[in-house]
């Protein structure tokens, strides 16, 4: 198998294993790392393996994000079911290993609307924070080779922002792949397509923006 | 429309969508987010906005700033109103999406001094707290290259500061722009005044004092 | 004396002492640091002291780590007995000033499993906990110069991210030095053996992968 | 005056006015900034000042620093005065400042040991973090120049962590001039000497103990 594959599974197997996990024993713990432990969770583990494999696989870790790369160009078309692929192996055999771990978690960190947020608006929210997520991923992979060194941490930051303030209304999962895995184990699929969708969308619309701000290296 | 605008826009969009994201979202759910968490969005959502835009608009999002810039010479003043305007466009454009979002959100995020605190005082405290930042930018912007690249991070660093701790006293504006928006939505003007002056005073003497710390390049 | 044994005892005994010393005062106080705040000191004093000593001795400071290095040819065997000993030096030393500045503290910060959480499954965790860490040390040691001046970052973030979320269940030792320094001055070993066996085993693993992601380079 | 000494009056402004100011406020609101946010205020503003003034003054913003930078023969002794001249003049004018603002606090941001933690063992702990944060600096600042970049961070985030763990026992001081300034306005001097002697021992320390682990580079 080639080596971008097993940087994509492990690499997600890490972000969801973190990050779910970081939830999970927030629930069973009932609230020992907090709400802003958590967001700090999923930031910083996005920081460490974008570190660990981005001159490997580039590290996507995310469906969105690969279907956006493929869209501005920078990434071949072909790839994308393979990486998603391998996105989404890694992502279920953390969340098989976070239910094996802690079975007496009810949510195993999936992604629902908040009580009485509407499922549009959330799928506009998460829209939204697809959006900003690409818009930087796309633009600091396009500047500078110095700020190219600084991605890592542009996009961990902004990870950890959007958990933080979007948390409480839709859990923020900006990535069908970290959506999809835990909601196997919950068996809740009810708002699913909201969080497969509006990423997608987001990750996409951001990419086109980029054609506006830069020239025509991006896409 | 030339890139540069649109990269305020849309850096300007996303700062307050999800600085005043975050104090909405706070307000609604009564704490989930925590102070805390407000003053990290702010900082890191700045800090990503500067890394994805710096290369292309110089990353203001900021009337204040401009403004620096331009008394520091760093910035020709003809394009002041279109940045200022372009910024405008922006943070309003997020406050609609919000009032639209938390319709139940009573504040937006907007800025007020404390109870008790008096309007003086807020203003004396919004100055100093734009000076800190001004002087941050106009030191890092004119510093050494590898400097240069960790601008972000310094900036972002002092907005996640000064909203921490002086959030509690007059919400730490440090930008016209970000308190006009929300104002508009809940239609409270009746400080908006400090929120405009300070800022832009607080910007002009950072830019005064670099003149005594580096030799001519600053202005 | 080496040099770069003494920057292994100092670096250890500044990781325990204040790693440990968080978890000891927040202890005696009733929780005044947070846990989020004991995640934080564990998770800085590893970037400080990588940025202090990562020229000097490599900044291993754990002995699964100087292990993990051995294991990958990329750290001579016959130094492993000198650099685990200088781990263990500084953080006795660190665990003995803990003790003797906060006599009223039970635990000086000593790695248990949470109640009710099996030891099998706390070996599981700390196995995957020093996966990542040393899937995150490999990969940035063995990457691009640009991303080894930001090992320190990278490394420190994963620290405190694992230091959150697993900190509940197991403590997040990783390290063996750090859970068998302050067991000696409270003489519960009970569970040290799962602290020993499973960081070692995790960071060994590790490096075994890293060959599946990387040309010869690594291992 | 010459440039660098405006360069440390202002930093050290800053870094009192922001620091004892996130201390004060925390006082009056009765905790709405938290131990963690004060601590993350103290790290910031550091980092943030560092890199504003690093390249003019050496950003040192504490005598402590200033004569270990003198000890290591890597600042000339005759402007120690002058430095530490100017670091007291930016402290006490921030501490005047936030008593001018904020009338009601009783404590300023003032440093003195827990109650019922003697003040010998205050010391101990000022001097070991002391010792630690100048081992940093020290170490970064004779290391290479890619880290010495970093430097900011690495200093930044050490203030951040010994402020959060050892915050709640002696404050963390560190600083003579940021203890000196707000007892002037507070009127209790009962501990000073001990924020004086300690950081100054820890700092000559540090500085002693580079020896040992770099060739003569640094001293």
């Amino acid at each position: 198998m080639k080596k971008k594959y097993i940087a994509e599974i492990i690499g997600t197997f890490a972000l969801i294993f973190c990050g779910c996990g970081a939830m999970t024993v927030n629930e069973i713990t009932n609230g020992a790392i907090s709400h802003a432990g958590v967001a700090a969770t999923w930031g910083l583990i996005v920081m460490g393996m974008i570190y660990a494999f981005g001159e490997i696989s580039g590290a996507h870790f995310n469906p969105a994000v690969t279907i956006g790369f493929a869209f501005a160009k920078k990434f071949e078309w072909k790839e994308v079911p393979k990486y998603i692929s391998a996105q989404l192996v890694g992502a279920i055999l953390a969340s098989f290993l976070l239910w094996f771990l802690f079975p007496e978690s009810q949510f195993l960190g999936e992604t629902t609307p908040a009580e009485g947020f509407p499922a549009y608006k959330a799928a506009i929210l998460e829209f939204l924070l697809t959006f900003f997520l690409m818009v930087t991923i796309i633009n600091v992979s396009t500047g500078s080779k110095e700020i190219g060194t600084m991605a890592a941490i542009a996009v961990g930051g902004i990870i950890l922002l959007e958990a933080m303030f979007a948390g409480p209304m839709t859990k923020a999962s900006m990535n069908p792949a970290r959506s999809i895995a835990p909601a196997l184990f919950t068996g809740n699929f009810e708002h699913l397509w909201l969080y497969i969708v509006a990423p997608v969308l987001g990750a996409i619309t951001a990419v086109s923006t980029c054609k506006l701000v830069k020239d025509d290296q991006c896409c």
